[in-house]
């Protein structure tokens, strides 16, 4: 299948997190590389990575990164491909530090944030999902689908709990 | 033109702010509706609007909201085009509520963030059109021109300030 | 008995913590129903419940939600029924998302918010009952008690302390 | 008309935000008394207040304070009656310090805590006509009204806007 | 000996923190009672316990609470004696919200407020030793000896880490 | 008048918020002497100013400091009289850098720190009377009298604003 | 003279707070040049830039940034010469985001951070002198006489807020 | 070897900290000493260490410190020598509150501030070296030997996780 998507991160630590982008790449059958590059300690890497990512076919960003998180930024400066940025959670300030360094994005070189850890890396996938899916019908069926699966899950929790007894 | 975007916002008043999404929309030649669409006043025309948007057209949604700022969210909840959110500035909290209602979306619902404020919502403009982009290669080399005449532009004002007298 | 409270949570994991307002509630004998319903993915369920909830004869909403948690806003936008917001504690913001999520609504629709997890759970079940006390006299004086058994615990407490050595 | 419900603040300088609570309250035609109580300068007035406020016939009591905010907790530990707590901004620390003090109740008492500053005062009077309401049917549907009204005023905005020219 | 000191915690769970509290009054033989004092759960009890302070013949109240953590400031509202203020670590918000309730007081009725957690309530007591000290030379000389010893003891460890190998 | 309280800041421009606390020491007749002592720009002035505190019969130094604010908890460091740090408001932060800067000192060295701000600097000097006032009766009796007089002054506002008209 | 220093920024609107970097190397006679370097704007010049640094024969680089702030970061990565950054205001958040891209970078590649707005820019200027002096021992017996000079300074201000009426 | 680097430290249990600072050290073989210098317990220790390390021929200083972390600011205030601050991880504010203390210093006397705890504590160390290669030529070309080694090795984290399956 086509690379439609490039999953990166700054770390190998990183992983643990960007895996959840991934698998709903994957569930979806969305071709994608994943990679490691470090804004710091690959700056040359991640130029050459960003100016690449066109020609090579990718349409879309993905970037995990934790602390000053310079990652998603520097690539979406050296492309006009959309970057989706993913806040990792930190030992020190739980990923706030993430989040601020990645969202708050001067006006000209935008990143499309999500939530700060597990539940934003996955929102990273949906998101790419969602973008491509404007080209590309049945993938955006697919995602309705998905939501009416979502919703019928819930309501089978909800009607679950309702019949429970509070001392189960 | 065809109305590719959607900019809605809580409240009149965050039109200041999300003037800058239009103003990006408008440079660019993209047609857009800007509305009023208020999550807590009026849900129902909400879930309208969000549940008509595709057949409408539009391939993304921009919303702009303050405080418990659950307009991009609830949005989200109920199609699968790509949204943006604009945090905007609040007076007692600065738009950090704003921020954070908006980007910690669970696993499932992803809202692609922008900064706070007027640079948030320049940049929501500008990664409607990176995503636009995608299926449209004029624009995406237009922006390829706009990066360099920004990054021109800067190196202008650095030559400028280079040269200048500190006592200017 | 007649059910006069609904106690909704956007997860199952919130089960944990919205539980303490539940074992409140059945300490005072008040009748009440237990759902999942999530703003996210099931948004038409939740204006469903919401719409639904006067004509089903509860009196009061209890809603908890993590992170983004626009649940309790989105029951409150739907209608004039006192809805109680809990912030569950959320791994990475320790739900303070959670709490200016819910606390920070515009003027026009209200959230009573309490504190962030299980403490804030115990006390929506509370604050129920000192809102259906107001037409329930015997209900407001078992409120009163409580509050004088309470006052004599911590009193045993404190004699307890005041007598016991400090290498106990 | 009936004083139903006791608006308190810790300083008059509070007044020009709790303001907005007492204008709902008088739009809606609910009686109320408006007081200055300090939990730290009057104690003793603070206590006698509350000790006597079911006696006195209020149904409620909304009390405004900013800072260290102790006025609302303190209150709501000396009556079974719903208080509901208007974090006043603080000009150090913006309304968060009082926001924690006055959300983080301990299991046992709890206050109903809105919004900081004016937003926060205005809800605070619909919370407390949403209680009322539950025992007088015709405020109910007022409030109902006032949903439609306000929705009406949105879409108004959101036509006007809609229509206007970003030049405008 | 003579009781000096009261140590007032707002709940058993306080103990762990403040027993260091009790444990430099001890070390320096300073006669204290130690007391549950909750201001939420026993406003009678803290109000009669601080207008009775004086005349006891305690001469400085440490109050030990978390969360809205209302009891430092309260007692400080009925008593001229002066009140220390130790803000507990809360699971949620890590003290944060112990801290500002208890320093964030108005103009008029000051907290002593010191560190949050176990230090702070080591030095709520030698705070008490240092303003008990002013009327008692004795006391003033062993605080001054004890800095002395506290000096040589980190200066043995500093030449016991410089001496040190790095792989030690 | 004997000078028992030195109020001390780390800059000319703390004056304006530090001139709250002498005035309430002027109010109760208490001598003070007041001096610019930097921790970073004078460190020796400021271990000498410490080391010759308890010579000169100062019983009690208050410090108001802002940002990095080492001033009191060097002091403290250097004396064991009693040190109360006044947190000043910056204009970056708003203050909370000088708070924890000066609340968050390690087992050993206490400071008695107030709010920040005008309000803080008030306290400090009401709380330094409050340890005065240990050793002299009058001045504690002083002290309630004047706490009466503003339970007075609240009262009277109270009944005024019960009184008046919304539409003052 | 020769040019020892590049003091970088990345916005023309950064000057305001970097030109106090200036006056300091001004001051000290050392030369520097200042250019706008925009990490999201120039990417291509930032990595050119820093390449060049050393052999252009800069010792020492200052980067001002504001918001995501990459610039000092990114300008560490691609040079081994020691990065000073200064973190500017911001409108929204005060410069906590600017301090917190800044300063949290990952073990590899340090960047010396300065305090928020002006203070941290004059700092900077005194820090690349410090630095330099280490080569140049005029230079650090000037930082010394300038310290002293600074002392003096202080002690005079002192001396005249003790000799001053509070009513001055 | 020559003993060009002091890193102090407030407490032995900054050591699992500060270690990484002198692990660096060692890989380059920079002589150093380390020592414990506690600004709160061991004050004339810190001012005479400050004093003397020009003449003892340090030319650098690294200070760790937690909490109120006066540390780095008055060594930095009695000193014309760099000094690198690094912000040691605290148990009830993960070290904002050492960060802020650290970094916001004003203007006159600076502190080149590393991120919270390890990460910073292994900078701190290159950011001696990288001052250190200024005079040091081998040095110099050691740190970017150093940096081609850490960019080979991300890289071959990168093809290794570009090639594995999600599955492993």
């Amino acid at each position: 299948m086509d690379k439609q998507v490039a999953v990166i991160m700054g770390s190998t630590s990183d992983w643990q997190t960007m895996k959840e982008t991934c698998l709903v790449l994957e569930e979806y059958q969305i071709g994608y590389d994943k990679l490691v590059v470090s804004a710091h300690r690959t700056p040359d890497y991640m130029f050459q990575f960003a100016e690449e990512a066109r020609e090579k076919g990718y349409q879309l960003i993905i970037a995990g990164a934790g602390g000053a998180a310079h990652l998603p930024g520097m690539v979406a400066a050296k492309t006009v491909l959309p970057v989706i940025g993913v806040p990792i959670q930190t030992k020190t300030l739980n990923g706030v530090d993430s989040l601020l360094s990645i969202v708050q994005m001067p006006g000209g070189v935008p990143v499309a944030t999500v939530a700060i850890g597990a539940s934003g890396a996955k929102n990273a996938g949906l998101l790419a999902l969602q973008i491509l899916g404007l080209q590309n019908q049945p993938l955006q069926e697919k995602l309705v689908a998905n939501r009416i699966a979502l919703a019928n899950k819930v309501m089978e929790d909800s009607h679950e709990l309702y019949e429970s007894s509070i001392t189960d």
